[in-house]
């Protein structure tokens, strides 16, 4: 790991996307959000998905000069498409999109196609929760988990998040893929020699394992809570894929992988609600924050030295790098930046 | 477990609730959730409420006469309260504001505050989607879970639901508890002497363990997945309490024991999207049933026969019924409601 000033890694991340043809507003915005991701400690997240994003826009797979284009819209409502397009921008202008509708009506959807991977689904959330509002944000994915009882890659990690202002504590961000575990885990603890939890992993014959060398010889990673997990996938491809007509399960392709013609062809969903035009009056934060105080007044459990509310732990990452002005990057993903800027 | 005539069953239910003094359309409702729970097999959610429901109004814990009064409203959103009666009616009438809402605005939210345990939260989703809609409804609980890293009881086991319509399949309906499981499963593996599968339970000190016996001990249930299945539990208070300014963990009372003179002060969440709206076309539920029919062509894992969608098991067990015009009940249950009957 390196220590890397924020504001250079910002302008290395914005050279890398100026250089393959994409907008200065996009630029930064694409800048903005994997940033904000690294100060927040999600590594698998923030700089290290920059090179295969240029690299989708050099195969084509990515359009870089896509505008986001509403194909119908009510009040509380827009379908837009991203037309192949760079996720990030794409759903953080979604997302405005809800946020106005929301503070008009109470509630604002929209539902995202045709756009390509968007990063840490949280983001957008917290945009609503910074509102003031609730914010809900999904997004669809290329199939990597099993549902329950089978043993294929059916269904994408599907990530949910939500955000709400919470007083004191600014905002609680909850932001999960569905599967118990990443791959990366697998692997990393395969090499440490270590056994698995149960319910992580089942082998490539769809038996439940705690070896996670059965991960490298077709093992598949399920869902958190076995079948709960399962039907939260679906919901979230219920939102994306047949809500706002996105590419369903194979249909999305790997972000990191294959570029298509049309994008990622993901789906995505964006909610935000307005607490105050439930009941008229401001209190929601307050409530919130008398939650956060009662789960932190819990009685602790041994081993345990505190209780965090969701996005707590990341808060404290991101401000301590804006406090000092830089940030802990992987050495790889620098150096494969800086490869960038130079081609 | 005896085999019930479903109309007898129902009438049976129904006399119970007119004998404490709820009208002929409340009774009716009551004993149509009841039974219907009861005909999909989630027996703890069925008959067996009966009696505790009963008996919360009969020492004023439950008012028998309350009507849904609509505290505030806007065309997407209501702010009602239950006025401390019972939750299932109260459930049921909010949801139909929400579709009603839904069908004219596109979307529709209803927070309820000062009610009771509401049954089945699924039921109320799946009136959504019995009307081409997407439902979703949460309520709290009295406290039952530890957040992660306490060992404390300080969040209910909120309940969750989502469903739609999903053509050829009806209608697709997840509805799920927080806990990883229910105590009721772990004492019964306690008497079988099982041992627990990781993540099941801690024990009073906060410690994991895979033996039930802690449980009586002074262990606590925890929320399925750890800390991603806590945020989700998290979430329900939000939109409950802090959203609709109902009980908050601790200030809902446990719908079966100690009744309270503001009835359970529970909270409840319900939505309904219309997707018409989203899209101006009607391919929703078509969309629904190709992503099932994908998750069914998926390969089985070994010992698996049938990958199933979410509902699907309980519907299978309520066609049944409806087809022989007979329910299994367990005769505990049965004998509690004949004698209530009788009293």
């Amino acid at each position: 790991m390196s220590r890397v000033n924020v504001q250079e890694l910002t302008d290395k991340v914005r050279r890398a996307f100026l250089g393959v043809g994409v907008s200065e507003e996009i630029a930064d915005t694409m800048a903005e959000v994997l940033v904000d991701t690294e100060m927040k400690g999600v590594f698998t997240h923030g700089i290290i998905r920059v090179p295969n994003y240029v690299r989708c826009i050099r195969e084509g797979g990515i359009k870089p000069t896509a505008d986001l284009d509403i194909l119908s819209e009510t009040p509380t409502m827009a379908h837009v498409s991203g037309h192949g397009g760079l996720g990030i921008p794409i759903a953080k202008a979604a997302m405005k999109i809800a946020i106005k509708k929301a503070k008009e009506c109470g509630i604002g959807i929209v539902s995202v196609k045709a756009s390509h991977h968007l990063g840490a689904v949280g983001y957008y959330a917290n945009m609503a929760a910074e509102e003031g509002l609730i914010g809900m944000t999904m997004s669809n994915g290329n199939p990597m988990l099993a549902p329950t009882g089978s043993c294929e890659k059916r269904l994408g990690n599907n990530p949910f998040a939500y955000a709400t202002p919470a007083g004191k504590y600014g905002t609680v961000l909850y932001d999960i893929a569905i599967s118990a575990t990443s791959d990366m885990k697998i692997i990393d603890m395969n090499k440490k020699g270590l056994t698995l939890p149960d319910g992580w992993l089942i082998n490539s014959c769809g038996e439940p394992t705690n070896n996670p060398a059965d991960y490298l010889a077709g093992g598949v990673l399920i869902p958190f809570g076995g079948y709960k997990g399962y039907g939260l996938a679906l919901m979230v491809e219920l939102l994306t894929a047949c809500l706002g007509c996105s590419g369903m399960t194979h249909e999305v392709s790997a972000w990191n992988r294959t570029p298509k013609e049309d994008g990622g062809n993901v789906g995505h969903f964006l909610m935000a609600i307005d607490p105050k035009a439930m009941t008229g009056e401001d209190g929601f934060a307050n409530r919130a924050e008398e939650l956060i105080d009662q789960m932190k007044a819990s009685k602790l459990a041994n081993g345990a030295t505190e209780i965090l509310y969701p996005g707590e732990k990341e808060k404290i990452k991101k401000a301590e790098c804006l406090r000092t002005g830089f940030v802990e990057v992987d050495d790889d993903s620098l150096a494969a930046l800086d490869a960038l800027i130079k081609e």
